[in-house]
């Protein structure tokens, strides 16, 4: 089995690259024949070539590979991230990744976000007018469809309840928009109740970050539109203690293809300094293990990240003195003790 | 100068009607000579009569009254809040109430959040295909004009400069919603560089919530469009303290006419008992005080609800003892003092 191994931009490359001995290691240790290839898709491709997503991507990653490990992308050169966008976005609808799974580790336990991941205000429907070189209107359309929705929501239920889970929040804010967020309560509905293991409650977008902020242990499993999700993920991070503690899978229940990446981005204010805080991508690529049906070496994994966090080998924003790749030979270390 | 009271529903009513006294203490300490009428829209009257904005309501506002004091809508009896939407954003569009200031008050100092309150994806275009009682493709749109985006931007930057501030920081999301995203780029660089007393920072939105919930000092002023706007707001709330707390005016700067409301709902978990926090709608008639010219009567109330605020006669919400209309009493008793 090969993982794609895709580091992209600015820390991204650090926090992959200082991971990938944690791959081999555990291949190696657990007998589980994972190899890797590094593809090169991102900020200094797309200025050489112009190429983000490069021709035939999605079918070589559905042919060659199991999965993907994303870094980050995001580029100073590259104001309006254009790179970023064709292959995220591209990944994402490409290999059809629908359910984003960003689990939020909080003081009570875990919150189970999930987090549609390919319409909405993410469909790119929209457009422009413009005269004399300025916009004079700008449209960009929330779009879900029935189907969509249904699979999306049918999925987390089923997730949820076979992690025992018993309660599900849907965030909307069908009272102001009303189109979609009606869609998304008709289906959650019908979906919940052929799910009588789960309770169902559903809170407006606003009045649920209030509440994450304040109560987050009131909730175990969230459901969200793409736009909505994309916002919670990054409080619920904030809640977690920092965007370096958080990870992120995108699936696509299907197929079983999915893409790991940490929820923070490429930091071009620190990137080059081996300050980087690989802690995310280490728990993504225990994601990753785990997603492929390594739960030995998943928990390992796992377990010496939570473990080297809590020393001084942790990077300068977990109060630590260590570095990027000090931080990973502390896990490697403390695996090899196990 | 007359002032239109829509108590609205659930502790809508129990808030508005402790806070009255206030108002007549005031104007007539102060001889600013506001009297009032109380109109009955809400969720009452929408089930009696259907009517939720009844007709000619925005120009009875116009012509005959200088404010709006609004204290809640929403009524489990409504579920999809068809007449909080109908009065609502009827009442933010008929009056062309712009610019939605939430001030968000915080340890180090207020942080100046404006909304954009009338397009965006509140706009109300949109519409849904069903099919055999089901809808199968739903759509939101999410539009706004260079104007709107405009008349927002230049009016909240010279209010920020008035205010003394430095710094202001544009919320939008032009890397995954990219046509109304770039307006709101291309707008608000055009202004600022009209204003060289503001340094200005963009941000996206989840990164935005992020730094928002880690370090809110690092905002002076913010603006935000309609539904980032919302969200924000909700999750300031929560890093003051609670939703008992947060008010918001919206405003039409070209007409003056402005109404004032509290950040929370109708919660009609706690209706009737008394014990709602009267103190945000106290703090929305000290910016309509403050909104009409009249300082030192806005300063006294807001320093007495302060003060209040930090006694027994606190509501439960806010660890103390008192009730709706006891904390009223309280702060009256307080305004006499002095
Ligand atoms: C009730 C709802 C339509 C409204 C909004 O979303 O604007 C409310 O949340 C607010 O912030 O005033
Ligand atoms: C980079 C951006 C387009 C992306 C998104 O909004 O989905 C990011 O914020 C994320 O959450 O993965």
């Amino acid at each position: 089995m090969r993982i794609a191994i895709v580091p992209g931009d600015g820390i991204g490359k650090e926090v992959v690259s200082a991971t990938l001995p944690a791959l081999t290691w555990l291949s190696d240790t657990f007998g589980l024949g994972l190899t890797y290839d590094v593809l090169d898709w991102g900020a200094d491709r797309w200025l050489a070539e112009g190429t983000g997503l490069p021709d035939g991507a999605i079918d070589l990653l559905r042919k060659e590979y199991a999965a993907v490990l994303l870094g980050a992308l995001g580029d100073p050169r590259i104001p309006d991230m254009a790179h970023g966008r064709e292959i995220l976005l591209g990944l994402r609808t490409g290999l059809d990744l629908y359910v984003n799974h960003r689990p939020l580790d909080l003081a009570h336990g875990t919150v189970d976000l999930y987090r549609e991941n390919t319409q909405g205000l993410y469909s790119q429907v929209g457009g422009a007018v413009s005269g004399q070189g300025r916009i004079t209107v700008a449209m960009d359309e929330c779009v879900y469809t029935r189907d969509t929705v249904e699979r999306f929501v049918r999925n987390c239920l089923l997730h949820l309840r076979a992690a025992g889970r018993r309660k599900v929040t849907l965030v909307h804010k069908a009272n102001a928009v009303p189109h979609t967020g009606r869609l998304w309560q008709e289906v959650f509905r019908a979906e919940l109740a052929r799910v009588p293991e789960l309770t169902g409650a559903e809170e407006y977008v606003d009045a649920f970050c209030y509440h994450l902020v304040r109560d987050a242990f009131a909730y175990e499993g969230v459901l969200a539109p793409n736009m909505f999700g994309d916002i919670i993920s990054d409080i619920g991070a904030a809640l977690m203690g920092g965007l370096g503690l958080a990870c992120s899978a995108s699936v696509c229940p299907e197929t079983g293809f999915a893409l790991f990446e940490p929820v923070h981005g490429s930091a071009p204010d620190i990137a080059g300094q081996g300050i980087a805080n690989p802690y995310a991508t280490a728990m993504c690529l225990a994601m990753l293990l785990g997603h492929l049906g390594h739960a030995d070496a998943a928990t390992l994994l796992r377990d010496c990240v939570l473990e080297a966090g809590h020393t001084d080998a942790a990077t300068p924003d977990l109060g630590g003195t260590g570095t990027t790749d000090g931080f990973m030979s502390a896990v490697l270390a403390l695996m090899d003790k196990r």
